[in-house]
C-alpha cells in the first residue's frame, strides 16, 4: 500500500505468521535499500516486494494544461500559483536499477500491479529464485499472467482498495467482483490463487477460501494499524461513516483506483478524461493535497480504501494477521 | 426473472426443495391468476410471488421523443416507422389488483423489487400471513427495509443480473459486491438475510453462507434450464464468450440492469442519460427487438444475467438445486 505503510508493517505483519509486503512505487533506489535493510535487520520471516510494472508515459503539454485549468477555481481558492508547481512525483515503475537491488538483497517473492515487466527485467528477478506473483482483474489476465511465468495469481476483485491493476482491457465494465472472478481464475489456471478484495477479517478469509482460493491478501485490514504510515486525514475518513461510500477515480493518479468519495471526486466525478496519463496527474494536485491536509482535510488526497472498510480497525497488525488466518479469538 | 421463465421454473424449483419464484411484473392480472392456479395445481411446496414496488412515471413526451431520435438509425436500418409504435407494455407495479390476488392464493412468501409498496398495500400482505421479502443494495436499505416490517433481506450484490433494486439513492458507485454488503448486512439487521449476485453452485453458495447469508437466492443459474422461458438469442449469448462480459444498462427499461453487452449497449453506452424513466424505455425499442430476434440477434435485446455466468448449464432446473444446497454429486 505505497503511501499508507513503509517496512514497519511488513515487518509486523511477517513476524505475525503473514506475508509482509513492501511497496517501492513512491520509493527513490536509497530509500528502497533503506527499507529492505530494515526489513532483513527485524525479520527472518519471508517478505514480499511490490512493484509497479506501468511504462511511463510522454508528457503531453497539452492535457497536463487542460488538467491544471480544471482545477484552476482550488489554485485560486488556497492561492496557489500554479506555474510553480514542480512535475513529479510520479510512481516508478520497475527498472534495470531496482532489479538491481532485487538482485542484492534476494527477496523470497516479488510481486507486481499492472501486469509484469519487460521479459528481460523478468528474467533477473527469476534468476535471483524469487517467486514472481501479479494481479489479474479477469480470466484473461489471470491466463496472460501464467502463460508469462507468474508462480501466482492474486485475483483482484472490484471491491479492492486503491490502483486497479488491469493491464490488458480498459474496459472497466469488464472488471469483475471477487465473488464472480475468484472461482472462475481457480478453474481457469493452474498456478496458486491468492484472493483480494473485501477480504478483511476470518469470514471473509473463510469465504474466499470456499471460492477455491489458496492464501489471502489484505489491504484495507490493515490501514488503521499503527504500524501504517496511513495520515490523519485518511485514518479519519476511514472512521467516519463517510468510509462506506468509495468510487474507483482516476483523478489522483490517471488510472482508476478505489478510494472514499471527497470533494475532488464529488466536484469533477471520480472518473474523467481531465486528468493526464497514469501517473502523471499526481503532480498538480500535490499542493492542494498538502494545504488541505494542513487543515485537517482530505478533499485533494487520494483516501484509498476497499468497499469492506467496516471491519477496518485500530489494532496491531499482528492482530489482524491473527484474525485473516484465524488463529486465536 | 421476469421475462425468462414462468411458473414451469417455479415449480421445478419447488419439487425440488428450493423456494420457487413466480416474477409477476410482465404479467396481466388474468395472466397472474393463471400462473399461480398452475403452481398450485403442480406443487403442494411454498411459493414466493415477486412484485416490482416502483411508482410509476408520469410520460414526458419531450424525453420520448429524444430516446426515439436517439434510436432512429436503427428504424431506418430496419424499415421501422416511429410513428406506429405503440406505447407499453411496461411492468406493472404491485396494485390494489395484485393485492387482490395475493388475498385469493395466499402464497407463502411475497417478495418486492425496488423498495417496498405503500403501507396500506404491505398491510393487505401481511394480513394473508405472507412472510415479506424485500431486496437491500446498500446496508441504509437493508435497515430501511427491517424498520418498514421485511421479515427477511435479499442482500443484491452488484454482480447480480436483471435489474438493481436499489431504492433508496440512484448512485450506483454506492451499489456493494456480495462480499462487501452480504457481511455488513449480516451485522447490521437482525432479520434473516438472503443471498444473492454470484452465487451459481454449491461453492458460491458455500462462500455465501461462510459470510453469514441464511439462505441463497440465485437467478442466472437457471437461465438455460428447460424450464426457463428464456429466448433462444438470450440462450446463444448466455454459451457464447461474450457471456463473461456484463455491463450495468438502463437502455432496455430506464433502469439499471445487469446484461450481456449487445451492439445496443456498446452503440450508445451501457448507461445513459437519454431513455425515458423507467420502465417507459421498453416501448420504443420492442420492434426492433422482435425484428432482429427474428434474424438470431441480440442486438436490441435485454440479455439479463449476472457476472458469474461461467457455470450457467443446461441441466434441468431440480439439477441446479440440488446442486446449490449441496445435495448428491
Amino acid at each position: 500500500m505505497a503511501g499508507s505503510q513503509g517496512s514497519a508493517l511488513a515487518i509486523a505483519v511477517c513476524n505475525a505468521g503473514g506475508l509482509g509486503s513492501l511497496p517501492t512505487a513512491l520509493l527513490s533506489t536509497e530509500n528502497l535499500r533503506r527499507e529492505i535493510a530494515a526489513i532483513r535487520a527485524q525479520t527472518r520471516q519471508p517478505c514480499n516486494l511490490n512493484f509497479f510494472s506501468h511504462s511511463p508515459p510522454t508528457p503531453d503539454a497539452q492535457r497536463e494544461a487542460a488538467w491544471r485549468a480544471a482545477l484552476a477555481p482550488y489554485y485560486a481558492e488556497y492561492a496557489i500559483d500554479p506555474a510553480n508547481i514542480p512535475a513529479g512525483p510520479g510512481r516508478n515503475p520497475f527498472s534495470a536499477e531496482t532489479a538491481a537491488v532485487v538482485e542484492e538483497f534476494r527477496p523470497a517473492i516479488v510481486s507486481f500491479h499492472f501486469g509484469l515487466p519487460s521479459a528481460e527485467l523478468l528474467a533477473r528477478v527469476r534468476a535471483t529464485g524469487a517467486k514472481i506473483f501479479s494481479s489479474a482483474t479477469t480470466l484473461d489476465e489471470a491466463r496472460w499472467l501464467e502463460a508469462h511465468g507468474a508462480d501466482a495469481i492474486i485475483v483482484q476483485g472490484l471491491e479492492a482498495g486503491g490502483h486497479r491493476g488491469h493491464f490488458l482491457s480498459y474496459d472497466l465494465s469488464a472488471q469483475l467482483t471477487t465473488f464472480a472472478l475468484l472461482p472462475q481464475v481457480v478453474r481457469g489456471v493452474r498456478v496458486p490463487v491468492i484472493a483480494s478484495g473485501g477480504i478483511v477479517d476470518r469470514q471473509t478469509a473463510k469465504a474466499a477460501f470456499a471460492l477455491g482460493a489458496t492464501a489471502v491478501q489484505s489491504g484495507t485490514a490493515y490501514l488503521l494499524c499503527p504500524e501504517a504510515t496511513t495520515t490523519a486525514v485518511h485514518r479519519a475518513a476511514l472512521k467516519s461513516p463517510g468510509a462506506a461510500h468509495t468510487a474507483l477515480t482516476n483523478l489522483f493518479s490517471g488510472r482508476p483506483a478505489r478510494g472514499i468519495l471527497n470533494r475532488l471526486m464529488r466536484d469533477l466525478g471520480p472518473l474523467s478524461d481531465t486528468p493526464p496519463a497514469f501517473p502523471l496527474a499526481t503532480a498538480a494536485l500535490a499542493p492542494l493535497r498538502a494545504r488541505a491536509e494542513a487543515q485537517g482535510r482530505g478533499d485533494f488526497s487520494p483516501l484509498w480504501a476497499g468497499q469492506n472498510v467496516s471491519q477496518c480497525r485500530a489494532i496491531p497488525a499482528a492482530d489482524v494477521t491473527h484474525d485473516l488466518a484465524g488463529v486465536g479469538g
